[in-house]
């Protein structure tokens, strides 16, 4: 692996910091080089402000001059009421080379914070880390190519596929340590999402309740038709609940990613409609038998219909569980 | 690990040759090892004789004489019609010491035939690999310690736990590489079992379909309450095939290992009875919503009486399919 490569593969780690943080923005990651050094780093902040490349170029200060800027995503060119554009800050700041993992979706930059550079006579490199920009800024990215946020599914479920006892007991299918990283996975995300079926038969808190991510709690959401409002006594109601009234209004939520925690209901219609990206399927080794299923009918016609949506990217083992995490495919 | 323990695992792992092909004997390794050479190897043959220790005694001849053995199991004490005991064929090689894995459950055996090798001046050592052993020949310990044959269970299941389409399309969840290793497990027992709803709605061969194993198929059996005699129909029906009428007919069987291949309510009738020692769940990576479940009511009271029975003992991958194997933990 070359420098370069190596260096923004840096780049891209620091941009999952802000998951769950930055939007409508997207998350980004910056470093200042030189001399074969990193001497400053950014990622975009909470709320999507100050940008990565604002950040490192602060910190560089006067020793961004005649230094090389690795960024994960094309920096911005558009000037926003909360902050100039990055191409502009960079131009400014001396620096003598930028290399971008991916050029910026968003159509009001698209190619011209790039332009914008080379204009100013900076050198500008596009080549080393497409994919995995991509796939950390997958949200964004799905927000931007498809209008949507990207949606993950968690599951927490039984050897053969159930999420709650007969009677609806389903605390705990999972051990603790199964848990605790579907929290870490919550405070990746921008919201968190039950149906009404969940937030009146399990009284969810949908936060984090990890040490020092206390405060990475995702905005929660209730999928609904028929509420009129997010009740008062739910756990989560001093924390701005969103109540969705469709597939359309998770859809177009303005955020990146979204975190569904069920119940089956929420998860058929997902599913069905073809809107899940990732799945978490927490599997516990036990066996059920008649309780409920995690999923619900999806209207599929023939087994074929069912086959080549999913890939099984990764497993993890969380105690006595085990993480399966599926990729769509298309 | 110990010269003497390489050379116990290697019996061991000779003694698998027989699975499924030596009931109602246990399926034996043996080494004959003279100057730290393998001199011959024998393993119980089809239908329980000749025993390991017979095939690899004749095969060793006079080059025995001074020699050590090394055996999975015991040696048997007890002259059958079948044969004679392979504690007096051991003494009459000449061989000088006997090195068991495991002491024979047998009671005609049990401890009698390492004390008339010992009596007979042979050398007799128990230590190395009983566990390995143990779980080489899991299938006649159950039968031994439990009076009933090891039972797998075998399902092929979507991630969400279905095992066919709502109406009734099973054909194919899982891709070819994943029903070849079915293949590959029938070929290691000695019976395998339908309910009568799998045998209607899905005609099955029920055998070995592998190049060089087709003679391996197990003997089939059907669980049914209702049928008189096994259909002439049935595409097994010329192997012999057994009708059990009940789940104690199916533990009555003198074999060792009997494989389960479902459908629902004969898993579901042995997983209530505890009767399964070990799960292969075959799962694709498709979500069926739906369909049949792959298992139906255990009539279990609370969750915490599901937990603590299974451990995720291995898994494997078979093209896009995953294997995971579970093992009873009491
Ligand atoms: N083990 C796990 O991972 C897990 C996770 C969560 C829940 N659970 C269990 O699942 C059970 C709840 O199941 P459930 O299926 O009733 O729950 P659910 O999916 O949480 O809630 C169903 C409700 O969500 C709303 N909804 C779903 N799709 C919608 C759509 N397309 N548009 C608008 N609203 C929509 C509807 O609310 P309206 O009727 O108000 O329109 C629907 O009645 C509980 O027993 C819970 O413990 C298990
Ligand atoms: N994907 C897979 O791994 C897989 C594997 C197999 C089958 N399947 C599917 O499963 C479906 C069949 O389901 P099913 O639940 O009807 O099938 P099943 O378990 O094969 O057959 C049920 C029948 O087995 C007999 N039985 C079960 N427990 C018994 C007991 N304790 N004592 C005596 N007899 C007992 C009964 O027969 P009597 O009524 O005659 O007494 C019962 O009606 C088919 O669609 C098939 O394709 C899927």
């Amino acid at each position: 692996m070359s420098e370069a490569a190596r260096l923004m593969e840096a780049a891209i780690r620091l941009s999952r910091r802000g998951l769950g943080r930055t939007a409508p923005n997207p998350n980004v990651g910056c470093l200042v080089v030189k001399d074969g050094i990193v001497i400053a780093r950014g990622w975009t902040q909470p709320g999507g402000r100050p940008h990565a490349e604002a950040v490192a170029l602060e910190a560089a200060d006067e020793a961004a001059r005649g230094a090389e800027l690795y960024v994960s995503l094309e920096p911005c060119a558009h000037v926003s009421a909360r902050g100039p554009a990055c191409a502009d800050l960079i131009i400014a700041s001396g620096v003598s080379a930028v290399h971008i993992a991916v050029l910026d979706p968003d159509p009001r930059t698209a190619g011209q914070g790039a332009a914008r550079l080379r204009d100013a006579g900076v050198s500008v490199s596009v080549s080393e880390g497409e994919a995995a920009a991509r796939a950390a800024m997958a949200g964004f990215f799905s927000r931007m190519e498809r209008g949507r946020p990207r949606i993950t599914l968690k599951l927490a479920t039984s050897i053969d596929g159930r999420v709650s006892m007969p009677g609806g007991e389903s605390q705990w299918i999972t051990g603790p340590e199964a848990r605790a990283h579907v929290h870490l996975e919550r405070a990746l995300a921008d919201v968190i999402v039950v149906g009404r079926g969940t937030l009146e038969a399990d009284d969810p808190s949908l936060d984090v309740r990890l040490p020092g991510l206390e405060d990475r709690s995702p905005r929660p959401a209730v999928l609904s038709a028929t509420l009129d409002a997010i009740p008062g006594a739910a756990k989560f109601a001093a924390r701005d609940p969103l109540l969705l009234a469709s597939v359309d209004d998770l859809c177009g939520l303005a955020v990146n990613d979204v975190f569904v925690e069920g119940g089956p209901a929420t998860a058929s219609t997902l599913l069905a409609a073809d809107l899940v990206d990732r799945m978490l399927v927490y599997r516990a080794p036990i066996v059920l038998g008649d309780g409920a299923p995690g999923v619900g009918r999806l209207g599929l016609e023939r087994l074929a219909d069912a086959h080549g949506r999913w890939r099984l990217a990764e497993t993890r083992t969380f105690g006595n569980d085990r993480l399966e995490v599926y990729a769509r495919t298309r």
